[in-house]
């Protein structure tokens, strides 16, 4: 992966040598307008069309692209257009499957907005699908570009934190409630793609305590406890409901500890600080004393996620490899969504993840999840 | 209790109309230079004797009160001293219950460390001793007697914050391990007794993930999980080990938000936003609109808590009423404290503490639960 | 003006019932990007053309608006185009004057980017051209349409802080270097133009202290004090170079103190603390108390400056009358600039501003002043 | 100086083969209760005696001093007492001359609360007096024991941020106003005092604006330009009126930049940050970038000043030499704060300090100066 990591930092926003890939973008949410603009400034790309059925939200969204981008309301005209190589899907999560399915289907490269899909089931059916046209599906875990999160990730590869014990991170802020969705799956995916990203292991056991305060059955608040076979625990508190904004992630080392925030001007600090531990002396006698060091907030370039993303996915394409942020990334992703919805339903059991798959059944797609 | 408040707050630190209490203080932690520096403070209150095995801490002590506190190395005899009406023990937990018992016995009125005892039953035992006997009983939960707990206590009490959703404790910092206590013992009841001051309800069920990083079978880390029957969910994190000092708690009402710092010049601020719900339109459609209004720091006093304290001890041993910190609130933070642990050597599990009580046995004390 | 407060508030982003202003942008300088998006959204303005030298600034813009929008490399086309009502001019300041004066004489009103000239006697000129034209000319002096520093405006005029004792103010941080200007000129409007809408006045006294630090002749940071008839005194710090950057301004009134952070989530902070004054009580003795009340963070709207500026514009010029940003205050902004420059040269001396106005002479155009 | 902080370093509290020097404390205002603490605390000396006129002051202390420590009203048997070896005066200003002269000529090592007297002639005259009598004379200047201060200290001298170009202080809070001297009287010192130990040399010019805001005829916010030699500028805020406590120092150097909280858990914070200047490459064009670095937060120790200050007074009488806070430094801030009056008293004006001394007349001693 570091050699993904370098050739990014090197040639983004893209490869110049490789022909542009034309891309259409299905789905106008309210966070396309950022899809859009980073498809235009990245060089590896050429978009070419934009889709959805609301008349006015192409409207809105032609305003601000060039003359040569088509819009239309038509998904089929989309798919069978042969000028276009690859679509970029904003939809919601509930019709990712279909619409991803059938543009694998159509010979497209995908690249679907988080979460990759509203089960499991259906993450692994589209992954298998990609396989086996040997088209590229990329979920949209941003945050595998963020120049922090690729800092820490760095640190944590060197060793520079020793063993990891635990980590604990908060992602709230007041709204947007989702009205199809909880808020495991608008904001989960965030930390769980990162600590995915980070650790390189999927939780063991998934416990979580959530309540709906707002709005009847879409829980809007989650204290999520994660623990894993190498030891490490951690603790991911969502909530759309908050006094005030917080990004907060803090990673507990043996050899130092770590705070993250994505909103500060310095969004990593590393604290050298720990507890040195004498061998036990005497029957029982445990001898500590604690260390406080130096406090280091590194230096990390403030490059767009979102355009480093889209140059990866091309990349991919173009050269026929798995983007950083994979499929096999994003169905674990989705497990771990499910599972916090498991223990939801289970009064807050703790989930093993490594226990045999229940049949599909019980898990249904995310709307009827926040029924 | 809003009339402890208000004579705690026009006469601290004391009614001089009242002889004071003649106290000893019975152990001499680190935490003892405060106490003593209180007991002397408080009109209350006067400080007659200082008692501990160890002679070295008793000179040092010694160094810093008056000359007519007596110091010895005997606890028979302070208790067999007429002239001492009260004790003030901060010994380890696990010498809570025989030395408070035997005071009691002797007559004397007891001010004891938090938490009360290293269990529940013998915590209850306590409580049903010093009943018997018609002595106070005081657990030192000194957070009851902090102005911002204070504070927030009335304005949830005044209804300022609408329904309360949920609460979001953070207590970390790195050390002080306790080498015979995990951190939930340690930690915990200052949370606890803050939760319960507030609610005025014990949670329905707790669960909590801990590990123990540093030091084998000594947990130094835990999420704790609380849901109260009143469908308040809370967490806490509690740890030694954290990059940076942290005290906040967040809580989420239906009107209004708050956020507490013990450490920080504005201790209590109060977040006047929220989201406005109305009611569903047409079918299965909800409208909401987030409000966002001025934030107040109301101004706290900086009355020193423990003070605060003493003087309510000697003031219930005089007028003969129950301190604001009860014996029967020290019995539901041992019982959390204890849920945590069921939950700990249960995997996580949820602990339901409304279901009958488990046989005495496998409760064990303090020093049993770190093994 | 607080009934332009009012239509600006109520009315944003302009009175739908006038017909939109037909405006035109000349120079194409690094922040000339918001001034077109602001001017689009604008209801009250209809963007017509942009003008500037070079070719390639020209086809950069063209890509981000609309299709109406005609570029041009010739002023003069643009100064004789009917359809053309106002000119937006952001060029470097030693242009400031010519090309304004040149757009009034083509009976265009005048927008120009702060400050409205190099020197007095040119700010003056412009304005009674304008006066004699009966054209609008409106400094870009933005900082007046911001919503925190309305609300500071307001609560000083209600008298929410008493007698203003003093004025603290910095805005530092790292770059950018003015090839051709102090930073005086460059970053001295803002906090000049604010202390002017605040306080109503202009200082008598203005005296400064500044070093070259990076380039010779070329003033990167600023120590200024200004005094002021009424007994105000102010200091601005202002600095190109600075470890981190620092928005900060303080008021200090008889009654109430106020922070003023325009880069916090809380820009506005009313402190309710001050000094309780008694009478003499004996020769000579005062007895004076501190007090500490709550603080408030207002909630102020997050309405963007530029585009009720541009409102402002257009409804000055379609009502016929002075825009919040006139012509009047920005000449006193030079004014104050001018003292800068002169205390500068006379080794830190301060400048009386009241004094008769020396000859034109020695106050050169400002790349005169950076040589 | 370096072997001052290297002995302190390795051997505070004081060089233990010594004996302790015997101390008196005359004059018991609010600060002297630290005063005490650290003498009784510091192993190089031995509190003999404290002195004051106020029964009630005496008796107040007393109470937490050892039984040893003798108690009186009389300055004349202090000075008689052959037992004691130095006294340590913590009265007013305006008596530190009168005082500090009879110690000195009764043989005794004199360390002197800050300022060290209220004029540079007065100040002048102990250090001739001690340099007679072969005695330490040393004013109080805490601020150059404080660890956070020697740590910046040597940062400078090794060159780490470069040339310095300028540096920016507040120090700010509400209260304590001082009935019989300004506020540059009153923090002044701190300031100074650090600034002539880090630059190790005096200012050339002083201007300085200031208003008495609530008392008459006493300046209770002061802005204070310097000017040095080198080149360094510097501004100085001082103020007993401020919304929040700040204690806020900014260096920037030619290399990197500095930033100083005395109140913050990270007092001191180095950025790697600043411009890099080409050559200029053709006429009059210079090409400049700017570069953020790595943020440092080195770790200081948390060591008393007061005590290594007590540990030096002690060493520095002992071993025949120079304290660190010498009476040649005292003698130079007594000089920057009457430069400050000298400018208040002529309307602001630039005072030249290198300027031939004025006749002693018009500098009085510092309650005349608030008159």
């Amino acid at each position: 992966m570091s050699s993904v990591a370098l050739s990014l930092t090197a040639r983004a926003p893209g490869p110049a040598e490789l022909a542009p890939v034309r891309v259409a973008v299905v789905g106008l949410g309210y966070w396309v307008p950022n899809l859009v603009r980073n498809l235009e400034e990245c060089a590896a790309a050429d978009l070419v069309a934009v889709c959805d059925k609301r008349d006015d939200a192409l409207a809105k969204v032609a305003r601000r692209t060039g003359a040569s981008v088509r819009t239309t309301t038509s998904l089929a005209s989309v798919l069978a257009d042969d000028g276009i190589e690859a679509v970029a899907i904003a939809t919601p999560v509930s019709t990712h499957h279909p619409i991803a399915a059938a543009a694998l289907e159509a010979g497209k490269h995908v690249f679907v907005e988080k979460p990759l899909a509203g089960s499991t089931a259906s993450a692994r059916e589209l992954a298998r699908r990609a396989a086996a046209r040997g088209r590229v599906l990329m979920p949209g875990h941003t945050f595998l570009y963020s120049p922090p999160v690729n800092r820490i990730r760095a640190l944590l590869a060197q060793g520079e934190l020793g063993e990891v014990y635990f980590i604990s991170m908060s992602r709230v802020n007041l709204g947007l409630h989702q009205p199809d969705a909880s808020v495991a799956w608008d904001l989960g995916p965030h930390d769980f793609s990162i600590l995915r990203y980070w650790l390189g292991e999927t939780p063991r056991y998934v416990a979580a305590t959530c309540r709906s305060c707002v709005l009847p059955s879409v829980p809007d608040v989650a204290f999520i406890t994660l623990e894993y076979d190498s030891g490490v625990i951690c603790h991911v508190e969502l909530s759309w409901l908050a006094p005030s904004k917080l990004r907060r992630t803090s990673i507990v080392g043996s050899r130092k500890m770590l705070l993250y925030d994505d909103t500060s001007n310095e969004p990593v600090r590393v604290f050298d600080s720990g507890v040195n531990l004498k061998d036990p002396e005497t029957f029982g006698e445990y001898r500590m004393t604690y260390r406080s060091g130096d406090i280091v907030s590194p230096h990390v370039p403030a490059t767009e996620p979102l355009l480093l993303e889209m140059a990866d996915f091309c990349e991919a394409i173009r050269l026929g490899r798995e983007p950083r942020s994979s499929a096999a990334l994003g169905i674990e992703v989705v497990r771990m969504i499910e599972a916090v919805d498991r223990s939801l339903a289970n009064d807050g059991a703790r989930i093993d993840l490594a226990a045999p798959a229940e049949p599909a059944g019980p898990v249904a797609e995310p709307q009827a999840r926040a029924a």
